[in-house]
C-alpha cells in the first residue's frame, strides 16, 4: 500500500490514550460496528453513532426527508455490516432555533420512514439548537450467537460480492457537489438516491462471510481498507458496467465522467462488500435465494496487495491510497477532487496493464 | 403547573409518530436514561445520547479539558441517574479541520481523565469536520438486576436529597455568560467548575429511592420536571446556604445575586436529585455510608403541586414553569434572562409567604 491514509491516522491519534474494553471483540478500524459481549450471555451487542455534518454543509443532502432517511440508514448500514439484527436507535438532532416546523415534520417523516423499513425502535435522543444542523444517531444492534462478521478475515482466493449494483452514491455525489460548485451539471445526469441499508443482508451473509464491510465511503475506498487490514488485494471481474446501477451507468454516458469515478468515494452507495470462501459460495448462495436477494459477485481476493480494475479489455492497478486522500487533499474543493481524479484516469487509460492474475469466475449458481 | 414547558412541548412533537420498542421499561421524559430489557435475560440496557452544542457556541464552556470532561460527564450523570454501571462509550466529535493539535490534546485527555473517573471504556466514535464544534457521546450502562430508578415514583411524605450541595453550576454560568456578555462580572466571581457525575451515588441509592433525575439542567427544572410527572410537589427546608456550594455561596456574596437565582438552571451542577420514602430513609443512609458519602437532606415531597423555596424566614411557592421557559424566551440574552429572574425575585420577595406545610425535617441520621 502506497500512501497512509490521512484519516486514518487521525483517528488513531484521537483514541491513542483513551481506555479500551476487555469485552470488546474488535479492534480500531476491525469493525463497522463495536462489537460488545454482554456480561453473562453469548449475545454481542452492535454499537454505532454516525452524524451528518459534511453532508449537510456541502448541500449534498437537502431534502428534508432524504436528511432523515439517511440519518437513520447511514447508522443502520453498519449494523448490516457486521450482520446485528436492529435493536434501537437514539436520535442526536441539532437543528436551527427558526426551523420551519413544515420542514421538521419532513425530516422526522424520513427517520420514521427508515425505522419501519428496517425495524428499528427510536428508544429516545437528545436535541440541540444552533444554526449549524447535525443530524446524528446511535444505533444499536444484537447479534444473538455472539458471531458477528467483521472487516477481519479475507483470505486470497475468497470471492467478492456486493449486495447489489454500484456507483450510485458517487454519480449522485458528483453531479450534485457539481451542480452546487459551478452549476456545471444538468439536472437529468443527478440519479435518484435513497439507499437500503442491507440489514436483511447482513444477517443472511453472517453465517458465510470471511469479511464485510459497508461502502459509505465508495467501492475503492472500501476495498483498499479491507486490502490494507488483511493484507490481500482485490481484482474486479470486467466488464465494469455489469456492476454498475444502471442510473450510475446513465449518468456516466450522459456527462462523459469514467464510470470508474464513481467508485472512487468519498460519497458511496451503502451496498455491503463482502467476501466469502470458495467452499461457502455454494452455502451462501441458496441462504440468499430464501430472501429472494441476488448477491452480485464481483471480483477476486488476491495475494497481493492493491486493486485491480478492469479498463476496457484491461486491467489496471488502481492507487487506491491515493485516491482516498484525494477529497481531504482538495480540502472541499469539488473541481479540484475531479481534475485529481481525471488526471488518475489519464495516466491509467495508457498504462500497462496489471499483470495477468490466474483466477476463476465464482461459481455464483448452487 | 402554569406553564407548559417550551421543550418539553418540541420534544413531544419530535416524537410523535416515532416507532417506540415493546422492550422499552420508560416511556419519553420519564427516565434520564433509555432503560430497555435484554431480550432472554434480567438485565436492563440504559442507554443515553447527549451533545455539547450551545455550551460551545455560547462560550460557557472553552478551556479543552474541561471541553473534554463535560463531554464524558453530562452522558455519565443521566447514566448515575438511572443507578446503571457504566459499561462503554462511544464519542462524537466535530471538529474544525483547522485545529490545533494541543487543543486536541488536552481535548481526548480530559475524555481520558473522565473516562477513567467513572469506569468507562471508549468503544469507538464518529469524527467529523467542520468550522463548528459540537462535542457528544453515547453512554451505554447496565443494570444488572434490571431495577432502574426512574424519575417517576415520589410520593408525598418521602424525604427529598441531593447528592452534594447545590449551585456551583449556575454560578458559574452566570458569571462566565455574563463576563462574555457584557463584561460585567469580576473574575472572582467565578467558581472553578469541574463536576462529577454521581455514578457511584446513583448505585447506591438505586434500591432506596423512589424516584431520581440529575440537575444538568438546574435544581427548580430538575424539581418541576419531577413534580410535573409524579403530580407532587417539593418544600425545600430552610435556609438555603445550608444546601448551596461553598463556592456559589461566596459568588453570590461577591456578586449580590439573590442565591436561589444559582438554582433556576438552565445550566446545573450534575448532582442527583432524589426523594426515598420515610421507611427507607435509615437504610439508605447506612448504605451511603459504606461508600463514605454524605448525601445532603435538603426537603421533602408535598401532595400539593409546585416548589416552594426558603426566603429568609419565610417560604414562597416559585412558578418554576415561569423560570424554565425564561431561558429559551430570552432567546440566549443573558442579561435579559437575568432581568427576568431579578423581577420574578422582586416579587417574590414583597409577596406572601407560603401557606404553612407540617412537615418533619428528614430523620438523616439511622
Amino acid at each position: 500500500m502506497s500512501d497512509p491514509i490521512l484519516e486514518n491516522a487521525f483517528i488513531e491519534s484521537l483514541a491513542r490514550g483513551l481506555p479500551r474494553s476487555p469485552q470488546q471483540l474488535n479492534r480500531l478500524q476491525e469493525a463497522d460496528a463495536e462489537l460488545v459481549r454482554i456480561p453473562g450471555t453469548t449475545a454481542v451487542l452492535a454499537l454505532k453513532t454516525d452524524t451528518l455534518v459534511e453532508e449537510i454543509e456541502t448541500g449534498l443532502y437537502r431534502d428534508p426527508s432524504l436528511l432523515g432517511w439517511m440519518t437513520v440508514t447511514v447508522n443502520a448500514s453498519d449494523l448490516a455490516a457486521v450482520g446485528a439484527e436492529p435493536f434501537g436507535l437514539l436520535l442526536n438532532e441539532t437543528l436551527p432555533a427558526s426551523v420551519d416546523p413544515s420542514f421538521v415534520a419532513q425530516l422526522q417523516g424520513g427517520i420514521a420512514d427508515a425505522c419501519a423499513a428496517y425495524g428499528f425502535a427510536v428508544l429516545g435522543g437528545d436535541t440541540n439548537f444552533s444554526p449549524h444542523m447535525q443530524l446524528g444517531a446511535f444505533a444499536v444492534g444484537l447479534i444473538p450467537d455472539g458471531k458477528p462478521v467483521t472487516r477481519m478475515g479475507a483470505h486470497a482466493g475468497d470471492r467478492l460480492f456486493a449486495s447489489g449494483p454500484l456507483g450510485i452514491g458517487g454519480a449522485f455525489a458528483l453531479a450534485t457537489l457539481q451542480q452546487g460548485a459551478d452549476g456545471a451539471a444538468p439536472p437529468g445526469n443527478r440519479p435518484p438516491y435513497r439507499p437500503l441499508a442491507r440489514i436483511r443482508e447482513g444477517v443472511a451473509l453472517r453465517p458465510h462471510a470471511s469479511s464485510c464491510m459497508d461502502s459509505s465511503d465508495g467501492v475503492l475506498p472500501t476495498l483498499d481498507q479491507l486490502s490494507r487490514l488483511n493484507g490481500i488485494g482485490f481484482r474486479l471481474d470486467g466488464p465494469l458496467d455489469a456492476i454498475l446501477h444502471p442510473a450510475a451507468a446513465a449518468s456516466a454516458r450522459a456527462s462523459g465522467i469514467p464510470p470508474w469515478m464513481y467508485l472512487a468515494g468519498p460519497h458511496g452507495e451503502f451496498e455491503l462488500l463482502f467476501t466469502v470462501p470458495p467452499d461457502r459460495v455454494a452455502a451462501f448462495i441458496a441462504s440468499a435465494e430464501t430472501i429472494d436477494w441476488r448477491p452480485l459477485p464481483i471480483g477476486v481476493v488476491t495475494a497481493e496487495a492493491g486493486v485491480t480494475l478492469p479498463f476496457g479489455a484491461e486491467w489496471r492497478a488502481v492507487d487506491t491510497g491515493k485516491v482516498r486522500n484525494l477529497y481531504p487533499e482538495s480540502e472541499g474543493n469539488v473541481s479540484k477532487y475531479v481534475a485529481g481524479l481525471l488526471e488518475m484516469h489519464a495516466v491509467l487509460s495508457r498504462g500497462p496493464a496489471a499483470a495477468a492474475v490466474d483466477v476463476d469466475r465464482p461459481d455464483a449458481a448452487p
